[in-house]
């Protein structure tokens, strides 16, 4: 039976989004279930298959259609040998997720969730056609994918691209959820916003932040954002320290990699119009001048979408090469 | 005629250096002249030419038997063009190398001279067997070549490696050759530990460094690391400031890239084990233990021949691809 297909499944912590498209991407029928609190293997495993099912049965598409099953999943991953070693939201736990997935007779090509939204936007969104790219997606933390000469670089243990941990500023007392003080993700985040905007009400600074809370714990960081594109000074200069942050890390980033391309997603980067000008004068001060020129920043396109496309697009990377 | 030879051409800002090898990297005859005082294009080209012509005199071999010529240079430059753009030590300004040196009739491979390093090291010497490999070499500066999937990864305008000229310090005042402040290279370099011993001497520190020196411009990287290894408490002490700015980046660069090796040269991997415990100590506290796990870090093996090693590899690389 000719393989026309593919299937996309985004595992995240409180739900599992999976589509069914056809070889150029295009998305014929979606699925999504909540994973619920009962968080253990079988649980989800038992889910994956409920939703593959159901995208199959809807389209009256037979598994032996189906090319391989893309699966976007929280790292820390072993990609050849499909192993999850550790995902903190879902309690799996060296988990082989190829050998829970095997009676569905289809190959299975797991990929970090990251990478597969920087997969997602290569294929379908701002990255198209993009060689040398990173993706960056910015809201509670920091977490990205590095395209390099048109495919993901993995690294030795499938663990490369954690660039949202880079040390930004080493005398930074900030701790970071991985352990390290002052990393990127750590001072400039959407947590990182979010609490510039808590710190801000605390030193009762006058700003309509104040305004659209009731409570200082309110405060994250779409609402410093809002009070920003209103114009309160105080909030746009909370952003501009953001952008100035966000700045520095994206010219170490070019200065290393050269990139064409950086793919910006994530809550904060809905803000892109806010940070842009910040950004760049960062940049232009930092970055080395002949691969600053090289570069272009563009918004990522895909949204919500980014894990089940990219899960998609995972897929399509194994199956197209 | 049979291919059986390569020549590496490593041209520095006072001296090309030349070797004939045969295609296992065994270096059969060398040579070396100084560029001198007239550094143009002319000057610069002839030199290199009488360079290849006296390796391959002196050993008899035919030029029709020499299957590539790797040439490692300053960047920036255009590797499939063979463009130099610019070389401050050698008033090089957009120069077609190989345009200049096509009368040899010979396939001509461009390089980076830290990308040929790098290479240098991955062929021949603490980089053997390792598929994702930085190279990061400490003197004046911090330079490097980042290897991956087993090849040198060039970035979209043959750009990329770029690592000294991380940010290290957002807030830093030390200002960096590139124009920037707060560059790993400023703050880590073996410049970067000379100015640290000339501040101890202005600051009448007691210290060793002091006898070592007639003047406190004397006071080199070397000079603090001779201090250091005979115990001196004040030497020991920058020797650590410098090791935890190292260790600092490394963790950055082993959280972006997950490389199985870095391979550690230049004149400041000389006091490598003055530094060791406290940068290991530094990426252990701040690259993610997973990452940090699978790297070692060796001192490079080629020493002042790892210029003309690398340009002999760069050329390997092409022709055994």
């Amino acid at each position: 039976m000719k393989k026309e297909y593919v299937i996309g499944v985004d595992l995240g912590g409180t739900k599992i989004l999976t589509a069914l498209s056809d070889l150029e991407g295009n998305i014929l029928k979606r699925s999504r279930v909540l994973v619920g609190d009962v968080k253990d293997k079988d649980t989800v495993v038992t889910k994956i298959k409920e939703t593959i099912e159901q995208v199959i049965e809807e389209t009256e598409v037979d598994l032996e259609q189906v090319a391989g099953i893309g699966l976007g999943c929280p790292g820390p991953l072993d990609i050849e040998e499909g192993l999850i070693h550790h995902t903190p939201n879902l309690n799996l736990d060296d988990v082989n997720i190829k050998d829970e997935l095997s009676d569905l007779n289809t190959p299975i090509f797991l990929e970090n969730d990251a990478n597969a939204a920087a997969l997602g936007e290569q294929w379908f969104g701002s990255g198209k056609g993009a060689e040398n790219m990173i993706y960056i997606t910015v809201s509670t933390g920091i977490g990205g994918g590095v395209i390099i000469n048109g495919d993901i670089y993995h690294g030795t243990s499938d663990g490369a691209g954690e660039i949202g941990h880079m040390t930004l500023d080493p005398n930074s007392v900030v701790k970071c959820g991985c352990g390290n003080f002052g990393c990127w993700e750590a001072l400039a985040s959407g947590t990182a916003l979010s609490r510039l905007g808590q710190e801000a009400l605390k030193a009762e600074e006058d700003t309509m932040i104040d305004d659209l809370v009731d409570e200082i714990s309110e405060v994250d960081g779409a609402v410093v954002a809002k009070a920003a594109a209103k114009e309160d000074e105080v909030a746009l200069e909370l952003m501009n320290t953001i952008a100035e942050r966000l700045g520095t890390g994206l010219a170490s980033l070019i200065n290393i990699f050269n990139p064409s391309r950086i793919v910006f997603g994530g809550g904060v980067s809905n803000s892109w119009s806010l940070l842009e000008d910040k950004v760049w004068e960062t940049i232009e001060a930092r970055a080395m001048d002949s691969l600053a020129e090289k570069v272009e920043i563009i918004p990522a396109e895909l949204g919500s979408d980014v894990g089940v496309v990219g899960a998609i697009a995972a897929a399509l990377a194994h199956i197209k090469k």
